[in-house]
Formats: structure tokens, sequence, C-alpha cells
């Protein structure tokens, strides 16, 4: 139930006092072959943190041999300094492992800023011990050591008649502290060449990791990077594939819901009959970037006027007169009107849907997020303190 | 100074119990003329309330004879029935004051979705009362009676020689709770043609009240309304009534920022050597809806991080690698990497100073914005129950 799970693939974690309480805090994840097929996505924040533009280059030609991720600093905004720790820390679990540099994705998170010699020397110089830790159940210890604020770790499986994908992942969406960067990697054993592991990799992703927006805000360090051993022999249909990357990627972002730091609610807002799947995103994300709604749900406040005036600071097509809004299965406003008893709503569940009907064509999308609590605010003004 | 400084103004401010305390709620605000001059703005959200959708209207001829307002409900998506008690309330404005109900205006603030036959009964009831209480020095009540969750009311006067402009305010840019609709009206005894004044009100709110952004949400009821009497005879230069204008509204909206519901901060974000003033406006705009940011503010955390995330998230021009932020003073980031020490920055003042140098132009702009709080979370989440 882990990375390990597909065949061909090896992976350790190991702590070395990158975070403060002894945990474990450096991940290798090492693709034994036979192929090395890959693909990966990154944060589309301009103001990227150098493992992510090491990363964007280690993936160009679609072969990645092994993944190494640290918690406790995101080695962004940290100079050339911190770009040569990065390209260091690939070299030399290159030469470890016996690979080219140019096939190691570095991943980082944690807080921007943070990446001095003390940081370099705690990762480059755990190379030799995450290596000798690296076991074919290695996998749960991996998904340890990426957490930050993590209460648990995350992992997923799914697949096919003899071949599986694993996956794991740590943060919140974009959620906080330290902008908790969303680093996920996704391994299998299917034998697929790197255009169709991309393909597959962006159709998921756009409708599974992309539409978790705990609190609006965009990391600089995300990254997900999908590793094929080819172990299994086995090369599915890319649709069936893609279906099941997606499934997977479904659940391990719901994983990243649930874990929100500080939520007391998931929230699913999911808006219908939308004259596009963009139009529906769009106002979906609105109101998930509404901290009016987002408090009220907080307060178990069925509050459908915050929902519409979210609704209407977008361009989607809608007649502003003619929305419903469902909470938790009551029509609380229908055409722009209450309808059903407020009274009806209960909110005392930790998950709440949120449906949305323009009434104006077919398309539908959905989108998670979480309530603004007190909790969230703590968490975040008192982490780098 | 008040709106009833310019000559040819009166107003008054009464209590129809639309608030529970008893407190004054229902302002009304008469232009006695000779000139019946106005230019008004609106809430860019496309969900309106239906005060909204009256006074649009009212606007078109660029005349506006008196200005009704009240406290303790929004009349927002109450459907026609909420649409005729606007109607009805303008009528009987004009009826009473021997006007036509083609030239009121009329504004409303509170929760969206309150506007029901006792509400009507209140407002269209309390017409003949707030009539009657007109007076030369009514300013300051009808200042106290737009209050909702406002701990103060806001008011301001500016002008030239031998010519005055007054202008009272309420709610804290987009703030909460219901949206803290900005209801604004502005009254001057110079006189000069509607078109001029639309012009005026244009150019001084898209650099005042459009740049206060408390917390991201846009209200449905906003509404900023000017009139013109004529009363001292002068017609000042358009560009000086546009300069006077302007530090009236910025004073104004600063009073707003101030009292922003929950707030422990004021936070001003200067963007310069941008390439458009748009740009610098965009950069500032993502960092004042950084809720990573606000929290870390609200922690006395100078959290350079989040503030180059949020700018990283625009489209903007510049190189992510050459931006500096300064805050209170300290180059805490220089080109992209750490510059001075942290621990000189003191952010146990309310007032925050944030500027960001993009260097790529020379054009510059700043957003008034606040911090995110508990009261903040508090008051939004207890506010409907």
């Amino acid at each position: 139930m882990s990375i390990t799970t597909p065949a061909g693939f090896e992976a350790a974690g190991i702590a070395r006092g990158l975070k403060s309480t002894g945990a474990l805090d450096l991940a290798l994840v090492v693709n034994r072959g036979p192929s090395n097929a890959a693909a990966a996505v990154f944060t589309s924040n301009r103001c990227k943190a150098n493992p992510v533009l090491w990363s964007e280059q280690v993936i160009l030609d679609g072969v990645v041999s092994a993944v190494i991720l640290n918690s406790g600093g995101a080695n962004c905004y940290t100079g050339s300094f911190g770009f040569q720790t990065t390209h260091e820390t690939a070299e030399t679990v290159a030469a470890n492992l016996g690979v080219s540099a140019g096939d190691v994705v570095v991943c980082s998170t944690g807080l921007i800023g943070v990446g001095d010699q003390v940081f370099r020397d705690k990762i480059v110089g755990g190379v030799p011990a995450a290596v000798a830790s690296l076991s074919s159940d290695g996998g749960p210890d991996a998904a340890l050591a990426i957490m930050t604020t993590d209460t648990k770790p995350k992992q997923a499986v799914a697949g096919g008649e003899g071949w599986s994908i694993g996956g794991m992942a740590k943060g919140a969406g974009m959620l906080a502290p330290g902008l908790a960067t969303m680093l996920v990697v996704i391994t299998t054993d299917a034998d697929l060449p790197s255009e169709v592991l991309d393909r597959a990799l962006r159709a998921s992703t756009r409708v599974t990791f992309d539409r978790v927006d705990s609190d609006g805000c965009m990391s600089t360090n995300d990254t997900v990077t999908l590793m094929a051993s080819g172990a299994s022999g086995i090369t599915p249909d890319a649709a069936v594939f893609t279906r099941a990357l997606t499934a997977l990627c479904h659940d391990l972002a719901l994983q990243l819901q649930a874990d929100a730091e500080g939520a007391s609610h998931d929230i699913t807002i999911t808006v219908v009959n939308a004259a596009s799947e963009d139009d529906a995103v769009v106002v979906g994300r609105a109101v998930s970037r509404s901290n009016l709604f987002k408090a009220a749900i907080f307060g178990n406040d069925p509050n459908w006027g915050r929902v519409l005036a979210a609704v209407g600071t977008t361009e989607a097509e809608f007649d502003p007169y003619n929305i419903d809004v469902t909470i938790n299965g009551v029509m609380i406003c229908k055409a722009g009107e209450p309808f059903e008893d407020r009274d009806l709503i209960d909110l005392t569940p930790r998950a709440v849907s949120v449906l949305i009907d323009l009434h104006v064509g077919a398309e539908t999308a959905a989108i998670y997020t979480n309530d603004l609590t007190h909790d969230y605010v703590h968490e975040n003004s008192a982490y780098a303190s």
C-alpha cells in the first residue's frame, strides 16, 4: 500500500536532524527499472525554489532514476548557494547509486529562505545512509520522512491486472504553514513511455491536485513526479492507466484536504450546469477563496449570501438571478431567493457539500477546500517564531 | 466636518429598530440645490443588491436629489419583493420631498437575504420622520446611522477657496461581516456638471476605495454617490476639484482600513518600479490576498517568503530573482535572497509598511489591507447565528 508496492522500486526514510523532533526527514525513492520513464509537473508559481528549477531540467528527457526529498527547509530564495546545494544533492545521490545526476529529481519542503551550510550538510551527508537503507518495503518510511505539519502520512495504491500504481503525498494543497508545499511521488510497474506518462499525469493532476485549494496560496516548491519501472512487463491501455492514476491522485488529494492544517470542515464545492468546465472551476475556486464564506462554515453558518457574492466576482457565464445553492442537501437559495429553511441544514459534520447550479450548460467541476478557523490563523501566525 | 459642511445639503439620521440596539439606522441626505448634478460608482460584483439595481438607473441622467441609506439588511437576493421595497422607499422619499423618485438613490447594508415586510415597513414608514429631522447640521447623525460593525463614524472634508467637499463612509473595504458593504456619500457645493463629477469620482475611487482590500471579498451593495449643489456659486478647475476629491476619498479609505473588523495591523503594500500601474496593483493585491502573509503579520512575523510566493502567482513583469522586499524600513530580501536581519524589524506597531521593488519600470501603486486575526475569524463565523 505504498510507493514500493509496484515492482522495481526501493525507498528509504531516515532522520538527519532537519526536524528538531528527530523524526524521519530525508526520503529517497529509486527506480530499479528495467525502464526509467518518468513525467513530472511543478508549481506554476513564477517564484520557484531551487529544487524545482533543477528538477524542471531533469524531467526534460523523460528519464528519472531517483527522487530525493527533504523536509525542514524549502531551499527557496537561498541564492546560488541554494542551487548548488540542490546540484550537490543530486550529484551525491547519483554517485552513490551509479546513475546520472541529470536523472535525479530533488524536492524540498519547509520555510522559504532556509538553506544554509548546516542544511546542506544534513542532506548531502545523509545520502549514503539513505542509499544504505533502501528496501523494497521502504515506502512507508519515505512517506513519513516527507511530512511537515501533516498529522499522518498519505499513501494510496491503484492499478489493474498484473500492474500497480503507488503514491505518497505531503502537504495540504497549498495550505499553510510555510505554504505547505505539496510533494507527491507516484510509482508504477506498468511499462509506458514518458510521453504517455506525461499526458496521463497532466490529465490526472488537472482534476485532482489542481482542485484542492485549501487557502488559495500557491507554493514555490510543489512537485509531482511519476516514475514507471516497467517491471511488470505489462503495457496497459493509456486510457485505462489514466483512469487508475486519476483515482489514485483523487485519493491522495482528499487525504491532503482531510489533513489541511487547522481545518474543521472539508468542503466540496460542486458547480453544475456551467457553460464550460473552465467556468465551473472558476466559480468553484472563487467560492473556495472567500474568507467570509470559509469563516461562516467554521461557524456552522450556511451563509448562501457569501456564496453568491463570491460567484458574482467571476466572469463565468450565468444569470445572477437564476442560481441555486444547495448546502448539505438543502436548497437554501433557488433562483437567487431564499428557498428551503436554513435551519434544516446541519453543518456539524466535518464534510460539507455546496452545490451551485448555474443553469446555463452541462459542464461540472468540483473544488476541494476547507474552512477558515482559529487554528489556521494560530498555526500560520506562530509558525516562524 | 461632515456631509452638511458644503452649502445646500441637509441630512438626518434616525432610529427605526433595524438595529436591535436601538441605535440610529436610517439616514437621509438631501441636495437642496440650486444644482442637482451627481455621479455614482457601484460594486462590480455581478450579484448586485436591489438598491444597486435601482440606483444604477437613477444615476443615468446625472441627477440626484436625495440619498436614503439603511443599515440592518442588505436587501440583496430578496427577489421581486425586495426590489419593490427599494422602489417604494424611493417613491416615499420623493413624495415627502417633492422630487422625482427617479432622482432618489437608495443604499442598504446588512445581511444578504434580509428584506421582508417588517424590514420594508421600518424603512418606508420611517421616511416622514427622516424628512422631518433634516437639518443643515445633520451630517454627523447620518454618519452614525449607516454604521454596522464600524466602531466609529467616518467623515472627512476637503475643498478650496469658497467651496468644500464633505464625505461619510461606512464599512471596511470589502471586509466582514456580511461583506461589510462600503457605502459612501460625498457632497460638494461646487458648481460642476455631472460629466465632470463622474470623471472626478472615477479617477478618485480608482486610487482610493478600490485599493482598500481588507479581505479580498467584494460586496453586493457597495455604492459611492457624489452630489453637487452648486450652492457656492464657484466652479473650480476640474483638476483642482479632482485632487481635493481624491484627498477626501483617501482620508475616508484610510479610516475604513483603520476600522477593519478584527484587524490588529493596518498594512500598506507599496509596489515600486513596476512596468505599469496595473502591474503594481496586481502585485500589491496578490500579496494583500495571501492569507499566509496576513496571518504572519498578525503574528508579528516579517515573513518575506510569503510575500514573494504571492508575487509569483501574478503575470506582472518582473524577474523573480531581482525583487527586493522591505518591511518597516528593513530590506529583509534583496534580489531574491535574505539580506538585512529579520530581527531588526519591529512589527508591534499597528502600522505596517511593505515595499516591493520590482526593478523593471517606474510605476507605483499602494494597496491598503489588514492582517488576518482570530477576531476576524470570530466575528465572521459568529455573525449570522
